[in-house]
């Protein structure tokens, strides 16, 4: 499990960085990939990578803004193109599904795979046997959001040892009692699966934020995640400014880490009048407050180990 | 005025060209620039040039598939964001107003300056003193379209020494004379301008088509350009498949433009299938036909100098 980023800008995009997306490669849990938001030339960042666009399952666009949004009828297209046949799904606030629909179909393009878009409000969206992913709503000039995904605890594994101890010899019966709580043995005897099995692994959390205004009601919702991705459009001295256009500083983003008890924090959206030497203090500034702070860049990849 | 060549490739962006995009540019003539073509990331590609958003006066889109059109949302917002302020006109085939409109009003994008979009059939689409545009239409998947670019002809200087000749002495009443056929001075004369200056500039005459098929009836419509821009998105051998995917083969192009009798021809839209030597040859081909052709690529600028 990665993060991915391709584009950390805010706004405009600039030469040293593109505007919103990042990618969840999720390629040893799933095989696949998860895009959040998808800014314009997302698919030129995606040139320079070894992403494969086929490889993409899921895309989470935060809000609708053009710098986080303008990309993607451009990915899509090129997805089809390129030979991807599996089924992607699109989730975002209402109005992405006219944006998505009239672009494909004005630009007469015909996609060669299902595409379901889901236009999202707060609340879960999505569970299956690995992940449960949220939506949080956020404060923005729009309708915007925060996803929080939940991987799932792993059972322990057997412990072949223990089975045998039990008088219980390797075969298809290991299956039957890793799959469920207890098992009726033939004998009569019940085996309950906590009992033959290791310690279970936590599942790892990630909130991956869209722009916002520092909202320090989030905690809850993001409290002790691995990795939170947050935006700080500003400097620390900026907050009437950031309030003003519906963004967070540096230092909010930082404190919000601070409270939530999060392992990481990771700062995209930085506005372009920042650069050298001035991002080196904004970093510094963040990491007074929370020290495992990274500003993220262009192309910045993040593993995420699992828990231990 | 010069052609600059931002994206030269077709279908989806490679790492070597990007998705078309050219820019007409009339620094001198009008101190604007217009835009054909608006792909994915031409704001990007634009970073790297000196062509300033603020100076784009006009935008003409050839057909509407996606890598001719889906970086028009996002330039014409960050154009407003870098505080561009003059009026813009688009021109386009039926469905661009809906696309351009979706786009920016699902963004929540507002325009800091006017926009006009004008959706158009074949004939003339715009006139003032210096230029004529006329859309002539050609054969694509879907409605596409080529410009012809009609700059009127320059009158001849006034020539002093002829005035002074007849006893006409430097005053205001040599703008009078130059700006009428004829002139009756207070003495009764008739001064002819024809008379009295040198000889008139042939303004300059371009061809700037959009993705189509060989068409030999385009001959009459863009006869004697100085410059003819065509796709070429395949090599000679490839004419089965240039028609069948309603595109036309290098050959093709630099036959046209014989039979056209152009100054120069500039192919684009090349697909990203031929690289390095194989291009070379490719151009060798064209040449073989008519001599005067260039395969432009991403940042190629082509200066058009006044007919003498």
């Amino acid at each position: 499990m990665e993060l991915f980023f391709l584009g950390t800008g805010s706004g405009v995009p600039s030469k040293d960085r593109n505007v919103s997306s990042l990618v969840l490669r999720l390629l040893e849990e799933r095989g696949t990939t998860w895009v959040f938001d998808c800014g314009e030339a997302t698919q030129h960042q995606i040139l320079h990578t070894n992403v494969r666009p086929r490889r993409i399952e899921k895309i989470f666009i935060t809000h609708l803004h053009g710098d986080h949004i303008y990309g993607l009828p451009g990915l899509l297209s090129s997805r089809s193109f390129q030979g991807g046949q599996t089924p992607v799904t699109v989730y975002g606030p209402k109005g992405l599904k006219e944006y998505i629909e009239v672009s494909l179909r004005v630009s007469g393009t015909r996609l060669k795979y299902p595409i379901t878009i889901k236009e999202i409000t707060e609340g879960m969206l999505f569970e299956d046997e690995q992940f449960r992913v949220e939506a949080i709503k956020l404060a923005h000039g729009l309708d915007s959001f925060g996803y929080v995904i939940q991987e799932k605890d792993k059972l322990g594994e057997l412990l072949p040892a223990k089975l045998k101890e039990l008088g219980i010899q390797p075969g298809p019966l290991y299956q039957i009692i890793k799959s469920q709580n207890e098992t009726t043995l033939d004998d009569g005897r019940t085996i309950y699966r906590e009992e033959v099995t290791g310690p279970s692994k936590k599942g790892r959390k990630l909130a991956i934020l869209g722009d916002t205004r520092y909202l320090p009601a989030l905690n809850s919702k993001i409290k002790e995640a691995d990795v939170l991705v947050h935006e700080a459009t500003f400097a620390g001295e900026e907050e009437a400014m950031a309030h003003d256009y519906f963004h967070s500083t540096i230092t909010q983003a930082a404190t919000l880490a601070k409270n939530a008890n999060v392992s990481t924090l990771l700062l995209n959206h930085l506005s372009a009048r920042y650069h050298g030497e001035e991002l080196e203090r904004l970093q510094r500034e963040a990491q007074e407050i929370f020290p495992n702070t990274t500003l993220a860049y262009d192309f910045y990849l993040h593993p995420i180990p699992s828990r231990p």
